[in-house]
Order: C-alpha cells, then structure tokens, then sequence
C-alpha cells in the first residue's frame, strides 16, 4: 500500500473570547484538516495547528509522501527531518510562529516532532482501516475503555468586540460566583468530575478566591489551575501555600524548569507543565530538578502517539505522572487524544479538552460523546471517526474569509486595552 | 480474533564448553518455543530462557491467554502482573532461577518483563501475519535494511568433559594467538566486521594481550571486551587505559554502577552494560551516574519489543547509546532482535548473538542468513520466520534426555576445578 495524495486544508472555527496570560483567544481558532490517500483507496486522517507558518511546514512534508508508505513512519520521520532542515536554509518560508505551542524555526526538534505527528497519525489512522482494527491496538491495545476529561474553565468576556458573529451562549466570567456557575453549567453538560481553571488572568488573590469558591461547591472534585506562567516564585509559592488541600496540581505557575522546581520545593501539591517540558530535550533538567512532577502529554507536539508511548514509559521510569494538555481543538485530534489515553500507563489524572468550548466540528457526530465527564474509547477501524465533508468546506470557507492567519492573543487584547503586552511574569504580588 | 491455546515447548541445544567469569557453559543451554494459537488459524511464535523456574512462569501466563485477544498486549503486562504476584504468595512455584539473566523471584518487575516478552513476540507475530506485515512493520517500519551484528568471541576448552556428543569443530582457545585464528574463522565465515570478546576468565594481563593481539590482526575492527564484573575497579581501570584505542566500548568490567561510574571518569571509553542497568528502574541511577553510557538493549528482559523501543528513546533522550545483548538462542529469537534492530533509532553498536555456536536451530532455514556479518531485515509477514516441527519435536526429545534443568555454569567448571566459586570479582591484579 503507496500513499497517493496528502489534501491540507486551512480550517478556522469560531471561538469564544477566553482570556489567559498572553491575552485573549481571537474570534477564529486555525487547525488544519490532514488528508492521507492511498492508492487502496483509504484516507486517513490528521489535525493539527493551522497557523500559517504551520501550513508552510506541513505541505511542505506533504510533496513528499506520495510514493512512500504509510506503515513507514519511522522513515517518514527522516523525512520531515531532511524537508525541515532545507525549509530552515531558505528565510522565504519563514512567516510569524503562532502562540499556544512550543515549536520555534523549521530546524528545531520541536517543530520536527510537532509535523511528524500530523502526518503519523494520519498513517495510523490509515493502517487501522487496513486492517480493520481501532487505532489503540496498533499501541498495544486500550487498557481502559473511556478517558477521562476534565471541565476546562475560562474567565471571559460576554462576548468579543467586532465579533462577525453572536456572543456564544456562556456570558462573561470574571468573578468567582461567575466561574462557579459556568463549572455548573459545564459539569452538569459533559459530566465532568475534575476542574481546570485556566489563570493568569486576575489578580491572584481574586484566582485563589476562584479556586476556594470551586471547592466549596464541588468538594470532591479534583482542580488544577494553570495560570502560565503569569506568576512570580513568591506569588506562585504563596498561592500554592494557600491553597493547599484544594488542588490536586499546580501547572506552571511560573516559567522555566529551574523556578517550576523552586515553587516545587515550598508547597505541598506537585507542579504541572506544558511550558517548560514540551519535548524530550527537556526531559533531563525536569529529572535534574525533581519538577515539574506532572507532564502534560500532547501527541501534537510530543512526535505523535508512538512516542507519546515513548514519553509515558519515561514519566513511568523516573517517577513522572502524565496528564494530557489541550489547545483549541476539534474532533479528530480529540479521538487521537482518546486513544494515546486509552493506552497510557502513566496517565494519571482526566485530561484537558477545549471541546465545550467550540460550537462547529469537522466530524461526523455520534462516535465522540462525553458521558460522565469521559469519552468513550472508539473501536472503529483507525481513529473510528468519520470526516464531515460539508463541514470542513464550510470551516475552510470560513478560513478564507476571516482572515485570521496566526495565532495571535495578544493583538485583540490590545485593542481593548492599549498598554497591554501579554509579557509574563505579570503578577508580582496577590 | 482470539488466542485458543498456547503450547510451551521446553528444548534444550547443545553448545559447545565456552567460558565466562562464572564458569563454563554446560553441555546443553535451554530455550522454550512458545506457540501461540488462534481461532483465525494463526500460530505466532516466541523464544525465551527454558529453564525450570522459567517454565512455570510461562505456563502459569499461558493458561489464562485462551479468549484474550492477541492484540492487547498491554492488558496482557497486566495479566502477567497478576500471575507472577499470585505465584510469589506460593512456594511451591518456587524453583532455582538460571544464571545469566537479571530476573529474580516472581513478583519482581524483571521477572514479569521477561515472561510478558515471550509472549508479546508471539502476539506480535500473530498481528504481522493476520495483517500480513512484517513485524517491523507494528513498530513504525525499518530504518534499515540489514541489522548488524559482531563476532562473539570465546575462550574454550577443546570439549566438555563427559559431553554426550562430539566434540565441537572450534578446537580450544585459551592464548591470544588461538583467539585471533576463532576471530579469523568466524569473520570469514559471517563476514562480521567487528569483535566482542567475552572475558573475565583468563588473567587480565593475558586478556589485553588478546585484544591487543585482536586489533593487530584487525586493525578496522571495532572491538569489545566483557568480563562481567570479574574485575576490581583497580583492574578495570587498568585494563581501560591498556587497551585505549583498541576498545570501542569496555562492558560490564565492574558490577554495580557506582562502580562502573568510577571506572568510566577513569578511562577514555564508554562503559556497557546488561548488568547494572537491566530494567527501566535501573536507568535513574545510571542517569545520576553518569554512567555506563551504552546500554545493552535485550527484548527478552527488558519487556519485549514496544519496552525496547522505549529504551531507545529513551537512551535518546539522556544521550545513552544502544547496543544488544544475547544470551545462547535460537533463530525465533534472532528474528526478533533483527526486527527491534531493524526500528532502533539508538542502536550505535553492532549487535550481540551467539549464532555461529549453535549447530541446531528450530527454524526453517533460508530466512536468517548473515551477510557481511548482518542479518537481512525479515519482511515477510510477523517475525518472517517458519518454525520447523522436526527439529523442535527432537530438540524437545534432547531436552527431556539431558537432564539440564537449570541454567548452571558454576557446577560444571567446579567438576573440573574443585575449588571453583565463580564469585566475582575474580581478578584483583593484572
Ligand atoms: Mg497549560
Ligand atoms: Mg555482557
């Protein structure tokens, strides 16, 4: 079996105006719609980021494929490596990298990993329909049968200013009593059983309110806050202190392996990352410091589901935990993250999902549902989700129009709030 | 599809009276061929240690594999787990455990490694013929066409004492001179282009004479030494700075990492080892060490080919170089260690077997030849090799008559030199 073609299609999907440390989600999230053709006839299918400079980088890649097959994804690593390595020579592929992901030039290892992985689980995807087996037992095999996800809270705005579209349906949340209902509301939707609270936003003092108002309300739920690096040591270490007994993990308060692992030394819950530990390169100053002690997996950038596997068995080996981090995101990257969960020996907390957060899809309804807070493992053949045809020409449609190319959060922030720059650490004190 | 039955085949192969540091091997090494069967009429094959202790462990696994599906694989690591803890509450499982491999009692996590390997092979196996792929194929493809592996060198005796069989056509090597004409012999009938030596059975002094000698006569050679852990850190120090420029690597001189820590800040190559560092948990103190910086890879005790890989990325992520170990086996298994070579991204080194001592083999021939001391990449469907009835129906007569239960090469050599112990470390001077 030869792949024939590889279709990349630019998609942008409506998003509501969630604020976090570098500013505020912009009316359009970017992914792309990978489309792997083989001449048996079989598509598999990919996502991923859609910032222009990732479409660069995936077509890129792309060229290269037909020919080639789709069982050889270790070869296809050295393919992405040599295509990245002559897009890094030549400054007229070089356009602004979005926010919200850790990869840099064409020639780092980062964004190698984040490229491969489009186009690996797009294989796997295709070798599971060939041989009409689910994408977890081409990892060995799921070992439970739903992944668990955990209620992903915003502090927003009503609506965006200039939206070419209606505010969404959650109202503004910037107090506390706000965001205990929207975790209501949430919870009450998806069933839900841990919280994660994105911050960074608000003054400190008002998070540490936030959190202690979801306590109150859910006391047996699990919560995380992630506030991105939006702290200081001293804040991060006194908000760790006080809110100690109400959150299972702290995920990076601050920024850098070396300040995760100070914070980690003075308060008695364990530190998270998808900042600092984005790669295996960073893999040994984690272990050096004794922090983070919690990685945040995420296949997009981590090279895919095999070595997804890779890191698990690391977290497994030098004591780590695994926890899944999340961007904006639609249903095809959701089931790839439902079976790397489905697998995974170290995962040990419910993962994160933008999914409530976005009202279009790309796929055909009905595999994917949320019950009691998880998603069903899909048993179908390769990820078991169908693309929507008509919804991704309507999303790509909607891409061409809005004119949103990369992304970019702190752009609309600043048209609301002038002196803003989206530069952490903001918060010096409570 | 599911597994219907699992036949576990004790055999035992003649093998000729090389030395090491524990003693002499016996007239007979022990392997068991698993088979495991399906209701789609697939048989998938799998080779590991036969000895007794080793047997009650596969058998006990074996019994609840019919109904499991040869695809879960990992919740097969969690059906060993449980069988091996449910043993280790039981004496009466408890038989004396071979030498040369790291496990230990049942509930030990090298011990469930090694049992859950046997059988993910054959799972394997079972997936690349049901789909008709190779086996490399489950693990991302080949990166390579041929995997290669080294001359391993023996010092012997012309023949065992009291051997049921005749005598060996390898002769005695106990002097450099003779080791350089085994050297001669066996390069020119694989091909090999490089030599690992076993040592720890002959004076230090005379062992550098043999590597030295080694490297006269093949000056391109890449070439290794193995005393495991014969040597004092004094001697091994000694040795290394002796043989600088003639070894590619120096494995196992001392036991224990610290030990071999300081060795390595001592001398001007890397340290290897299948003895310190023998399961994930043995790699944080290697990490914190420093050392040995090669690691020998072994899918029969490191969890099978998915763990392998693992290590891989692993070894790649703290800059450890992979290398491949061999106890005495069979072509199943040379199948399988060609089909991990064939993926490895870290594999540095070429690999170990034991191939050119065995005269019986359980396999079809054709499939496995060496050219240029490498071993053609299997693409046939699973592991690509065919077992062969006969010989396995009289390997298995052999093993019920020879009577060698246990892997033992302390008894033998004390039959010939009473006051034997095969304790190490052995030599405390040149
Ligand atoms: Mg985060
Ligand atoms: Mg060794």
């Amino acid at each position: 079996m030869l792949i024939t073609s590889v279709e990349i299609t630019p998609i942008a999907v409506q998003d509501p105006p969630l604020l976090n440390s570098e500013g505020v989600h912009q009316t359009h999230a970017l992914r792309s719609v990978i489309q792997v053709r083989t001449d048996e006839g079989l598509t598999g299918l990919g996502e991923t980021y859609g910032d222009d400079q990732m479409l660069v980088w995936l077509r890129a890649v792309a060229r290269k494929l037909p020919g080639t097959d789709p069982f050889a994804t270790n070869l296809l690593m050295a393919t992405v490596t040599e295509v990245m390595e002559e897009l890094a020579g030549d400054s007229a592929n070089e356009v602004p990298v979005g926010a919200g992901y850790p990869m840099a030039g064409a020639a780092s290892s980062k964004t190698k990993a984040a490229v491969f992985s489009a186009f690996e689980v797009a294989c796997l995807d295709i070798q599971g329909k060939a041989l009409g087996r689910p994408l977890h037992d081409l990892l060995g095999g799921k070992v439970r049968d739903a992944v668990p996800y955990s209620a992903y809270l915003f502090y927003k705005w009503a609506e965006h200013p200039d939206a070419p579209y209606p505010a969404d349906s959650w109202g503004e949340a910037l107090t506390p009593d706000a965001m205990v209902a929207q975790a209501r509301r949430m919870v009450e939707t998806y069933g839900f059983t841990s919280l994660k609270l994105k911050g960074g936003v608000l003054r400190p003092g008002i998070e540490i309110d936030t959190v202690l108002a979801l306590h109150d309300a859910f006391p047996d739920y699990p919560i995380r806050i992630d506030p991105n690096a939006a702290w200081t040591v001293d804040v991060a270490v006194e908000v760790g202190q006080r809110l100690e007994g109400a959150l299972e993990y702290l995920e990076d308060p601050v920024g850098g392996t070396p300040a995760m692992a100070e914070v980690a030394r003075k308060v008695s819950m364990p530190l998270a990352t998808n900042m600092c530990v984005t790669a295996f390169e960073d893999i040994p100053e984690a272990v050096r410091e004794g922090a983070p002690q919690v990685i945040l997996s995420d296949h997009h950038f981590w090279g895919g589901m095999r070595q997804s596997q890779v890191l698990d068995g690391l977290c497994q080996t030098f004591g780590l935990s695994l926890s899944m981090h999340s961007n904006t995101h639609l249903g095809i990257s959701l089931a790839a993250m439902t079976h790397f969960g489905a697998v995974s020996r170290s995962l040990a907390y419910s993962c994160d999902t933008h999914t409530p957060w976005q009202t279009e899809e790309i796929i055909v309804p009905g595999t994917l549902g949320f019950e009691n807070g998880a998603v069903r493992v899909p048993d179908g053949p390769g990820l078991g989700v169908e693309l929507d045809e008509d919804a991704v020409a309507r999303l790509h449609e909607q891409w061409v129009k809005c004119g949103v190319r990369t992304r970019d959060d702190v752009t609309p922030m600043k048209a609301v709030h002038p002196e803003w720059t989206g530069e952490t650490p903001r918060f010096t004190s409570l």
